[in-house]
């Protein structure tokens, strides 16, 4: 093995979560890789052309593939950005952070959750008011049954959360036979509409793209039939005029949103002051341990790259 | 056994939580009790001096205590209000409530952590004003460490729910021998400033009265050092003047009191607008499914009263 092959030389791109260089810088310090803190895409594409083989980016530019990459570790779950035939063409790995934001995105869902069944908005309300004035909750999520749309590591997270505060746990999953997590039973696709009609709660943990693009509609929401619901996903996912009209009706009890179709939402919107509605501005992600886990995923990874291991979150 | 064995005349009392007098007709129903639902305490006094047995009551006069009385399911968690010594005297046995709202008050004391550490309550005040103003959370729950003062029913199940959030669990009650729950480490008293010192966030959980007055005081502020504090207990417990100082001073990071040591809080306390400041106005224990748990603890202590299983909670 050469020198180059034991510490891959490594582009950083600007544009990334907090604590991830600290964390790639660690790794450089310990001899693990050669680290380039690029400052901008012409810095990334320099250190691209003059042989780095490894690339950690949420961002894609054409020139970004030289003959020397080897390696892109996205630094987001999904992948719609990058092209990939021809990094399949040329050899070149791609793995994404899927997972990665698993821990403060499930905290986030039962955060929004727990809002709204004890009132949480109602009561930071009445508090700037100096109001004492006491209500039992919407909902106890002991006992009460909560749907998951989408049960990756996000929806899984989820359900673990929602199983240990004695929630009966349905999930809608691509692929159910792959299923081997905790939820109770886990459907297709196809069976939507089925386990929404039995949720009391129903959580959108979906990515975004066209596959997923406004699946969470009128229908869902109906099934619903006076349940509430929580979107820590993608807006996108969400037939947002259906969701508005369901909400003003009841067929949803109310909402915490994190995700919304366009971001940030418009100071017109009539989501801000629905009833129920408790809206946080696409934060759930967001995590001081963001960049210690991204790392060890870059290191599991690392050591794949070196074929001492086995390749995770990798898509081509 | 006498008819009057069989079906003990029970009298509930006028002041119960929502659901008791339905589920306890529903057990008169099924022939299990004689139910006598008293509209006053005149009413329930009557109802004992013609010969009642069975008092379900929170509340205790002198005159219910009559010849016929032979044990008094109390609805509420603690037993100050009863006169153990006469009681004792003259055979009557007494059970409390302890336990029938671990579950709504655990989900709660969760509800007030997630608001803290997700930023629900700025979230909510955004909202009013239209605002998308993202910011990471003020703590994460996984891998940080939970202090529970109190491991009776509500901090056990609030160690559980920690527990299933990844944070290391350590608790603090008078007999730690006894502990067999799934908390880390649980110690005596006398540990509570070591245990408040390893905390980032400090639950409180304990019963009111004169042995933990004002035992949450400066120093256990002190020791907590920037972590969060959440009390689903008693406000007695707390020094709040202590409180207040360590809230101004930054010692406490913040707060989720859904009790305070004068309840109604004035709208004259500087709690209400003290930034990282969430207050509910004693919600904790309220329950959709009061009634039901209540019951089904009433029924496990109808079997026991026959002689034919043991007692739960019993104090006398």
């Amino acid at each position: 093995m050469t020198q180059g092959e034991r510490m891959p030389r490594t582009v950083l791109h600007p544009v990334r979560p907090r604590g991830v260089r600290q964390e790639l810088q660690r790794l450089a310090e310990r001899g693990a890789i050669e680290l380039v803190v690029a400052g901008s895409d012409d810095e990334v594409a320099a250190a691209l052309a003059e042989g780095a083989q490894v690339l950690v980016s949420f961002r894609w530019q054409e020139r970004f593939l030289t003959p020397s990459l080897r390696w892109v570790a996205s630094i987001s779950a999904g992948f719609e950005q990058f092209p990939l035939t021809r990094l399949r063409e040329q050899g070149v790995a791609l793995t994404t952070a899927s997972g990665v934001n698993a821990v403060p995105v499930a905290e986030h869902a039962m955060a929004l959750l727990l809002a709204c069944s004890r009132r949480i908005d109602e009561a930071v309300q009445h508090q700037r008011e100096r109001r004492w004035e006491q209500q039992g909750p919407r909902l106890e999520l002991e006992g009460s049954t909560l749907a998951i749309v989408g049960m990756g590591a996000i929806g899984e997270r989820v359900a673990e959360l929602g199983h240990a505060f004695g929630m009966r746990v349905l999930g809608v999953k691509r692929d159910p036979l792959a299923y081997a997590g905790c939820a109770e039973a886990v459907v297709a696709p196809d069976g939507l509409l089925e386990v929404c009609a039995e949720a009391d709660v129903l959580i959108g943990a979906l990515p975004g793209g066209a596959a997923t693009r406004g699946l969470l509609d009128a229908e869902v929401f109906d099934a619903l039939d006076g349940g509430w619901f929580v979107n820590v996903g993608r807006g996108s996912t969400v037939d947002e005029a259906a969701l508005v009209a369901a909400l003003e009706s009841g067929r949803v009890a109310g909402a915490g949103l994190d995700v919304v179709a366009e971001e940030p939402l418009a100071p017109t919107s009539v989501l801000w002051s629905m009833p129920g509605v408790v809206i946080t501005p696409h934060v759930a992600g967001l995590s001081p341990a963001y960049g210690r886990r991204f790392a060890e995923l870059f290191t599991r990874n690392l050591a794949a790259y070196e074929g001492t291991a086995a390749w995770t979150n990798r898509v081509v």
